[in-house]
């Protein structure tokens, strides 16, 4: 089954205290698709500006990304961000934001992708990922949404209306604590659950990941590694290979679930070894399969 | 097996946001024992004063704990500690502290005693700690040390000299990061098995622990609860239940570790239900038992 994915392919320009790379592309959608693309047909929905090289929209191709929803802006320059790690590497500065291509984007579905039974909005604004929605003739299966901080405190009436449209919520512990006013996680699923999302994942960064399945929880912590390179887009990479794998799967119950989380927790260990994308392009499936060998072994007894 | 507990018994007051007691009793090894005699005999090495009421002394024992080993300095005052707990409880100011009996605290272990293997060394002065494995006339089958930054700070030989004597350092994320001078918990591991300890327990509070055996690593999840009431010792809890559980198996190869684990954490989320020590009183076994089985639930796939 493929996987339909909305979101943003962006310059970045990253600085860590292990090196420094400027526009490099990037952007939640092409980490997600690039990470999605291990386990089933991804479909881009993105906007790019006239200065996006068109070698690296044929790479994508090539991939096997279908890229018919990507809308090339020749008037507008692509969107472009630029941020500053610091030492620890939990924390970062946006030096640089320039929305460019991005400030008027209308995703456009098309029709090819309508078959598509799995969704994943990137972050974007509500109203954006509602209209995506309302573009399917029939409502995919399972719909996930990505969201943040901004969107929740200056466009709420638009995330609720689309929280009521969606299968599950991924987002981080401050956007859980934000949404549903509650520090405790549990109250705060609780409060989600009640907006509409039967699955709440609550990413926590380098302490893994909580899930709420109704009124099941599941918890994956993430792979102790020695060395993170550069975080950027490890949540997308988690998100895309979720997603990716249920859609490779078909199935969207809580043993899938699970399985969906530790394959997105794999993918996303992966991701913050190399500089930006570097890592997700020489990935391969057995790789991933023993990561979440790692995974069992670290977590059962 | 029998466990022999060295540490602190106290007053603690506690303001938290559900809350506040004064002067009820406390302390690390009183946390760590009442964890611990769910599992295994207890051998109890501490100090009070003269204001400890004996009708306290007089339960412990009646709970099957052994305070032949516990000193009452007639002319002196039990330590005194109070603290306040922040709106998230992840965060406490210390209030007031005093020192009292503990300042001159010279352990003693009673003969009686000699025949335990597992021994417990509760957060003391470093010299304090080695002079407790040095009285014991064959050494423990596995010794376990807990510490803190204060230590690591101001007595770093003191505190090195005793790593060396030990099977089991147990300490938090920034104190391991402090001892290591590393970022990466699996640097750190590396750097304090190079002092000595074969298994290192990081706690991370409401993130779980992190337990590496040698080249092995493993990692429990803290269980998601709705309320926190009142965290003061949920360390302790987690030390007397891993020991406790280690003793009562008497076997410290990596699986018993791992059940250990999971045992400690049980406990420790028992005890943060409740003010003080109080839900720590009214447990029973098989409480323990069905939260292990919750652990397992929560991060089996």
């Amino acid at each position: 089954m493929s996987l339909s994915v909305v979101g943003t392919v962006a310059f970045d320009g990253i600085e860590s205290p292990f090196g420094k790379r400027d526009k490099i592309i990037g952007g939640s959608a092409l980490y997600i698709a690039l990470s999605a693309i291990y386990y089933t047909k991804v479909n881009l929905i993105s906007v790019v500006g006239h200065d996006f090289p068109e070698k690296d929209l044929l790479y994508l191709k090539n991939r096997g990304i279908d890229i018919s929803g990507v809308q090339i802006k020749m008037d507008e320059k692509t969107f472009y961000w630029c941020c500053r790690y610091h030492e620890d590497m939990n924390h970062r500065d946006t030096l640089l934001t320039e929305i460019n291509c991005l400030g008027n984007f209308i995703p456009e579905v098309p029709e090819s992708y309508q078959s598509s039974q799995y969704l994943l909005l990137g972050n974007l604004a509500p109203k954006t990922q509602t209209s995506v929605i309302n573009q399917y003739k029939v409502r995919p299966k399972f719909i996930a949404l990505d969201t943040m901080n901004y969107w929740i405190s200056h466009f709420w009436d638009d995330l609720l209306e689309v929280l009521s449209l969606i299968d599950c919520l991924i987002i981080n512990d401050s956007e859980a604590r934000q949404i549903s006013n509650k520090t405790s996680l549990i109250a705060a699923a609780k409060e989600i659950h009640r907006l509409g999302p039967k699955v709440i994942i609550i990413k926590k960064g380098e302490h893994g990941a909580l899930v709420f399945f109704n009124d099941e929880k599941f918890y994956a912590p993430a792979i102790p590694l020695e060395v993170v390179f550069d975080p950027t887009g490890a949540g997308d990479c988690f998100a895309g290979g979720f997603m990716g794998y249920l859609a490779q799967q078909d199935k969207s119950d809580f043993a899938s679930i699970k399985n969906a989380i530790i394959h997105g927790s794999s993918v996303a260990s992966f991701g913050i070894e190399k500089f930006g994308i570097e890592r997700l392009l020489d990935l391969n499936y057995e790789d991933i399969l023993k990561r979440t060998q790692e995974f069992k072994d670290l977590v059962h007894f």
